[in-house]
């Protein structure tokens, strides 16, 4: 390609509104525009990463024996409605009224619709295992899309499903995407952290994340260096605590603290730690209300809770509910004296006696406070994040608390979906059963982005050979200088005719910007074609990660640059790097 | 691939509800399965198809010089409010909004989108020409879905837009994408008729459409055998006619025909022939009412009445319209006596003297009509769609209307987009211009279902090599014979060590079956290793298209196949077949 004829709108400034350094890259680079909130437009540059991306994941799910498919974007709401999910998405699903008044999905997921597709198409057990995936764009309607693509309200997401016989085939065609997702990361160039993982709406009981470590990542990720645990924050568990010895207990007290609410308010008025104190939190679960109870030092995890109750929808309670159930304005809950809300509390409240709590009553806190003597709790559990200060639930060591990307996620479904849609399959004994699943999705614009995160440098990109838009950039310094300019026409043909893929800079620009430019968008290999050099029958070569510079005959460039990619391309091949 | 392993469950009966050849072969061969009305899934045959289709576009697009880009589906509706659009589409378009109340639409087209990001990345004419193009999913609420992935909600189009400093540029860019296109049609080897179209909403005077024809095409085209000239019925001209002396004219006569209001009532009552009669329909242009006037065996050509009155809406007008402007309810409108509505006539009634129309009054007609006498036409015009009775418009002689699928629209737009959207650029001559721009069109899924209409026969699909799901299909005839299963799995490795894509029948199934699925999935080549001929050291290879059957040495069937598929390769893409 041409530079001259290309639209590579590289840009000096770092664009306010981008946060994250791969977003900054992207528009810098010319990689991407942004259209509305949320939505992107890739340009030239920015799809070919896309599509070397999309390829190394195909190459991949092809070799796992996994099957390609195209699923329709728009979706009958009555599938959603059969398996249940049609409210768990809540205002992110997009959906609307077709002219003939037909509620209508965008597809946020495919599990409805390749389920419906199975129950369909397989009856025996003959045609199992399978799996099939897909390469789709997906739609979200995000309330705050954020960090250019990797949080956005439209992005392709190759997602897989499998269909087994049995657990035993699960297990198996889990452990075949688990590698294979393994194997994409890599050949992507990506370093990437494996993490247990909360299902969530999706269901089941297994689940992994596939992680990229990035300052702005938006999930958190809990790290054990000592043993390796590592988990998402969500999953991440805390052990059971002991209860402590109920010894010379202090009378309980009411006491007035006007207008604080919050525990550091409370904390800070009443000269207590935030770890002396107990947090009650009134949510609904399945519409029922419950008060839960952590240490004021601590933060309530949904998805625990959820997983304690056993409930299909956890809400914070809104005021109305809060009154009625405590008797007092928001701020002032406390588990003493609570009528009809039964009481879930953390493992780590059992260590305090004498702790700090609300009094169910406007402007008042009790003090004093203390399990059984006080109040009963009715449901004991882990119920609670932890902090980068609790030890490792393995070994007990110090933790890490980083910030990450999730670029993909593999869930054991079990029968979630199949049960409630009837996916079933006479089995060689001749008994019906549930078809066993299990699904798999990559986000493949936040591969791209989670790239540039893990690659680049205070100049631009630097990107793996692998997925990178071109191999090689032909940088002739003077453009005006004639033999230059011819060489680099001879070159750019060689390097075409052997299928190398690259970029001529033949812009009519000054060598400063070209130099900046071409540090932007970070082809791993720039061949510098200059005039000096050139009369002395010379050419650079620029590495752009190393930033080692290679002078050599010119007649020698198309062999050396063959050389040089062959070396790159066979780290990434081989996988691990 | 091995059959037993993939997702591929042929049909033996017809499918109800397909009526197109097309759509009850993608049902029968599995390569579809419907989700609901309009939408469609894409099994793995099926999807292999899209793929080759996509990867020949992609080349020749490439080829061109056209650069790919992906936009987002998800449109802000500022955009059709500022080109102007917004109501065009009518009910086709899909919107709906936002959780933040903003509305969104679902990007049935994307030159709004196109013409924003040019309008900001493009300043100066040292950046034109360029031409970018997509492969992408569009999404139309189509009122009737038919014809399976004909006419669908939901379906991948090439689109690509040209940007051009100035109508030389826009012509080259137009031959361009002209030319990609019929090299495209040729290497998935479709025989396609290239018509002068017309543009509709899309804007612009030049457009063409490229047709195949089939029997259940929605659009039907004008062919002429003696000169080739084609045009799509929207656009075929009819010429102008001279009047018809008017001489011994007879009395105009009201006469009564209670409930006749259609040709054929009134024709059967008066026993007069419908070409001596007149129509009179009101419409509605840009809210303004107009009569226009057609034999009364003809039928009024819109798109003809919108460029004659250059009006950007045209529609019907409703009953109460029609009441007000003519005093009478539909079905007794006629032009004389009208006030204050314009009367548009078409060309071929001038050639007709006494003729009947509409009374403007309930139940009554007049009879012995004549121009000029009893009414004035305000603007003459060729408003009517050409009949195959008419001769033809070039040379005279004898026409023929054929029915054809749509499968690539191409149109020189000009500045309808960038004038409304203000997408300028700074000459060489230091003006501000407007940039020119055109648009092309391809539907993907409408290729693989035209390729199906002409390649097929009462057995099943015929697929050309250049886009079959597989090269070559490996038939072991007895699967419960060792020998044959292994001489099968010996020639599948090797075909698939030399890259040629083979699927194995390695069903456990009745040999009828297999013959039958393999005339119906229809792969050029197929293997077939039977039991008596691998005894005397042979097999045979079927031609799919021509049913030739060669026996040849077994260990010569991997030179002969790859002989074959040189041949057959070299066909395709050279082009032309």
């Amino acid at each position: 390609m041409r530079w001259s004829k290309s639209l590579i709108p590289t840009l000096k400034e770092v664009p306010q509104e981008a946060e994250a350094i791969s977003h900054q890259l992207m528009l810098r680079a010319g990689l991407i525009r942004k259209l509305a909130s949320g939505t992107y437009s890739y340009l030239p540059l920015g799809f070919k990463v896309i599509k070397k991306v999309e390829r190394i994941i195909r190459e991949e799910m092809d070799k796992s024996g996994a099957q390609e498919v195209l699923l329709p974007a728009l979706q009958p709401v009555e599938l959603w409605m059969e398996s249940g999910r049609y409210s768990d998405l809540g205002e992110d699903m997009v959906s609307f009224k077709d002219r003939h008044g037909k509620e209508v999905v965008l597809g946020p997921t495919h599990e409805e619709v390749i389920t419906d597709l199975i129950r369909k198409e397989v009856k025996s057990y003959r045609q199992l295992p399978i799996i099939l995936y897909q390469l789709q764009t997906k739609f979200r309607d995000e309330i705050r899309p954020r960090f250019g693509v990797i949080r956005s309200k439209e992005f392709i997401m190759k997602d897989a499903y499998s269909f087994d016989r049995d657990i035993e085939g699960l297990n198996s065609s889990y452990e075949k995407m688990y590698k294979a997702y393994c194997r994409i990361f890599e050949r992507c160039g990506l370093s990437y952290i494996i993490v247990e993982a909360d299902p969530g709406i999706m269901g089941g009981n297994v689940s992994h994340e596939f992680m990229v470590l990035a300052r702005n990542g938006e999930d958190e990720i809990v790290n054990c260096p000592s043993c390796g645990y590592a988990a998402s924050l969500a999953k991440a568990e805390c052990p059971e605590v002991a209860p402590r010895p109920k010894t010379s207990l202090k009378p309980l007290k009411e006491v007035s603290t006007p207008d604080s609410k919050t525990i550091g308010e409370v904390s800070k008025l009443l000269d207590v730690t935030p770890d002396a104190m107990v947090k009650t939190l009134i949510y609904e679960a399945d519409e029922r209300p419950y008060a839960i109870l952590v240490r004021g030092d601590h933060e309530v995890n949904e998805a625990k809770v959820t997983r304690l109750l056993k409930c299909s929808r956890l809400t914070l309670a809104n005021e109305r509910t809060i009154e009625q159930a405590t008797g007092a304005p928001m701020g002032f809950a406390g588990p003493v004296g609570l009528k009809g809300v039964q009481i879930i509390a953390d493992y780590s409240i059992r260590d305090i006696n004498d702790f700090v709590t609300g009094a169910n009553k406007k402007d008042m806190h009790l003090v004093n406070v203390n399990i059984d003597r006080d109040f009963k709790v009715d449901l004991w559990g882990d119920i609670r994040y932890i902090r980068d200060t609790d030890p490792c639930p393995r070994c007990g060591k110090g933790l890490r608390i980083e910030h990450a990307i999730e670029i993909g996620h593999i869930f054991k479904l079990g029968t979630k979906y199949s049960k409630s849609l009837g996916a079933r399959f006479l089995d060689e004994d001749g008994k019906e059963k549930d078809i066993i699943m299990g699904c798999y999705g990559i986000g493949v614009n936040r591969i791209v982005a989670s790239i540039i995160e893990e690659h680049h440098d205070e100049d631009g990109i630097i990107w793996p050979i692998s997925i990178s838009p071109f191999e090689v950039l032909i940088l002739p310094v003077n453009p005006t200088h004639a033999e230059s300019t011819e060489f680099a026409e001879e070159v750019y043909t060689s390097l075409l005719d052997d299928g190398i893929d690259t970029l001529l800079d033949d812009r009519d620009e000054r060598p400063g910007i070209k130099f900046k430019d071409a540090d932007l968008i970070g082809i791993p290999f720039r061949i510098v074609i200059g005039e000096k050099n050139l009369k002395m029958g010379k050419v650079e070569i620029k590495n752009r990660k190393t930033k080692e510079v290679i002078t050599i005959p010119k007649e020698d460039v198309v062999s050396t640059i063959k050389d040089l990619l062959k070396k790159q391309k066979e780290i990434y091949a081989k996988g691990k790097i």
